[in-house]
């Protein structure tokens, strides 16, 4: 028991032993419920921003530096909207598959359900995360800057498989996926994606899927930007020609230094981020800390993440939490020792692809200052002297 | 497109398609929640029993058979408490560490915060699932007979690293767990396991621990009893003997043929269950339809699921849903063609130990009638012509 050890635990805190027993409750606790509900001293929340006078028309921000593990939980996922959240009646929901098919069939929830299902951890990131940061406009937490992400364990059925009822006719080239709300949410995705890996899910962390992440039915698309990941999933039509539909020509394209818009960028590169000690937290102390985050790429695994304490100059690798699953969270850990003196401290990884997270300087250097989405540069945050973490401008 | 495959999808209900679009919600939808909520046609319980007249003290299990995935929804994992589920101030509680340690020692939850933490995927089983089939006392539905069992994502830290700061002495060889609760839930812990992976907890499926899983700390000893993972934790004492509580002597031993009780039987045996279908289940048709279900061993991975669907006579292997982990539920799936007749349908896993599942009769030849405790043997599920799925007695 006496091997070397970092000292994680402050004097002050360790010095307050008591010997003494605790005093035993007399009265026995409460009842149990049929469903739980999480401790009333928890608070923890998604920040909304409602961007119109139309209701539920906006995001909400996942609380990243007080989530544990890999999993987010449900009630905290993030959400982007673009005409609020609608109410389906999953007795009556159906799914239209058509277009160039051999047979067009339209699919009740208890249809999907009676295919072979399959279960899938995977992230899933808004393709405008982090929109601010292309401007240096950078938000002063990491839920304000990357909380348009969150990880689950999505249940469903293989897109392929059911795709085998309809028969898809050989000249097909896109699949147009349209949502149930109100905005007839409305995106193209090639077919390579449609039958590699593409996903009808009803089921999300054990339960079926929440209202806000598309209840009854979405799509998964693993890796890729969130809005392709269609929510309310009501229509899937076989095309040869994608549908150029608002979401993929006004949004979610990214306008380059050259002038021209780059399309149809699906694949979210690899990224990672502290998450604490972050923006807003305040370092009660010098000595040991721990610092941890996220990791992620859609282009398969996460290889390693470094972790640089001294704004950049010297880089060490991260422990990473087993399990490391492709197109999931990685939860990193790195045990830090303050010296009190200020400091930038940032992440950076690397997926198996060999693709290295860039500095903001060099992700600029390709994607210019207008891009909007697809923003995945190192993100340093300052501790200052007095403990304090900040946004880093 | 061509690929032959199993007709999963019933004529009937592929019959019923459409092409019609949909018609377009004209409204916008609900606006969003800073803590989200289930759909409210989502039903899913907890089904509680609750023994005594002292408030919570029983169990409630969860509902296996509605679960997707190899994550149970915190607010339906199992419980089982013996006074009621307590009302801890985490700002003030704190577990003491003492005995035959250099340096007792209270720590706060700051305190074991600031810890380097660690987050694991595992099971937990109550020692007295499945009680009744002991006795042929066989519970109609998978739920209620195996519904003390759930899986988590737990956060906190590892307890042998909060240890080294205490200093336990060579001659400790139990330590004794102790939760707030009015029952003083009380177990011994030999120091093997308590080094090896025992955890603290503070974190569940990315939240803090819910209130019925022990908020705001909880020991976790994966793969061990239910029983074990002390809820409410408020103490750890280092001692040379165990403490022979009453968990630990009249409940949680089991009474062998010769009359001798066996004492500290901490490891949950490899055991395996088809969730669906399963008991109070009707399947709407003849065909194929998808068996699935849960795999878990206290001994590390499982290696394998076979199933059959002949009430025995042959055996075929399960694919495993990916990530199969060690100590973690296991998601299996077998796609079966029902020809419509009486069967018998079961699944039996083995462990990476080389351990098999046993048959009732085999588990019963060895642990006798009045066990009570541990009990994992295969269970079988009748599904009869009309298509219904009951116990198999």
């Amino acid at each position: 028991m006496k091997a070397p050890r970092r000292k994680f635990l402050a004097l002050s805190a360790a010095l307050t032993a008591s010997c003494k027993k605790a005093e035993v409750p007399s009265e026995s606790g409460a009842h149990m419920r049929p469903y739980g509900e999480r401790a009333p001293q928890e608070q923890s929340v998604r920040i909304i921003r409602e961007l119109t006078k139309s209701p539920g028309t906006g995001s909400s921000r996942t609380p990243l530096h007080e989530i544990y593990g890999i999993i987010t939980p449900s009630a905290l996922h993030f959400e982007r909207h673009h005409a609020g959240v609608p109410a389906i009646d999953p007795a009556t929901h159906r799914l239209l598959i058509h277009g160039l098919v051999d047979r067009p069939l339209s699919f009740s929830l208890a249809d999907l359900k009676s295919f072979p299902s399959l279960s899938r951890i995977c992230f899933l990131e808004c393709g405008g995360n982090s929109v601010g940061d292309y401007s240096g406009n950078h938000q002063p937490t990491v839920q304000g800057s990357h909380g348009l992400l969150s990880c689950s364990e999505w249940t469903g059925v293989k897109l392929s498989r059911v795709l085998a009822e309809v028969g898809v006719q050989p000249d097909a080239q896109w699949m147009i996926a349209e949502g149930a709300d109100a905005s007839m949410m409305t995106r193209s995705i090639p077919m390579e994606k449609v039958l590699h890996d593409a996903m009808l899910v009803y089921g999300q962390n054990g339960e079926a899927l929440r209202p806000e992440q598309g209840y009854p039915l979405r799509l998964i698309l693993p890796g890729w930007e969130g809005n392709t990941n269609v929510k309310w999933l009501r229509r899937l039509e076989f095309t040869r020609e994608p549908a150029q539909s608002a979401k993929e020509t006004a949004n979610y394209t990214e306008l380059l230094p050259n002038g021209q818009a780059r399309q149809f960028s699906f694949v979210m590169d690899a990224r990672s981020v502290i998450t604490s000690p972050s923006g807003g937290m305040k370092l009660s102390r010098k000595g040991f800390h721990e610092i941890t985050g996220f990791a992620w790429t859609g282009h398969g695994k996460i290889a390693r993440v470094e972790v640089s304490v001294d704004n950049g100059q010297t880089w060490a690798l991260a422990e990473l939490q087993e399990p490391v699953l492709s197109l999931a969270l990685v939860r990193f850990r790195f045990p830090w020792r303050w010296d009190g003196a200020e400091t930038r401290i940032m992440s950076r990884c690397t997926d198996e692809t060999g693709y290295v997270q860039p500095t903001h300087d060099e992700l600029l250097s390709v994607y210019g200052p207008n891009a909007g989405y697809h923003y995945h540069a190192i993100r340093p945050w300052r501790v200052l002297p007095s403990g304090e973490v900040v946004s880093h401008v």
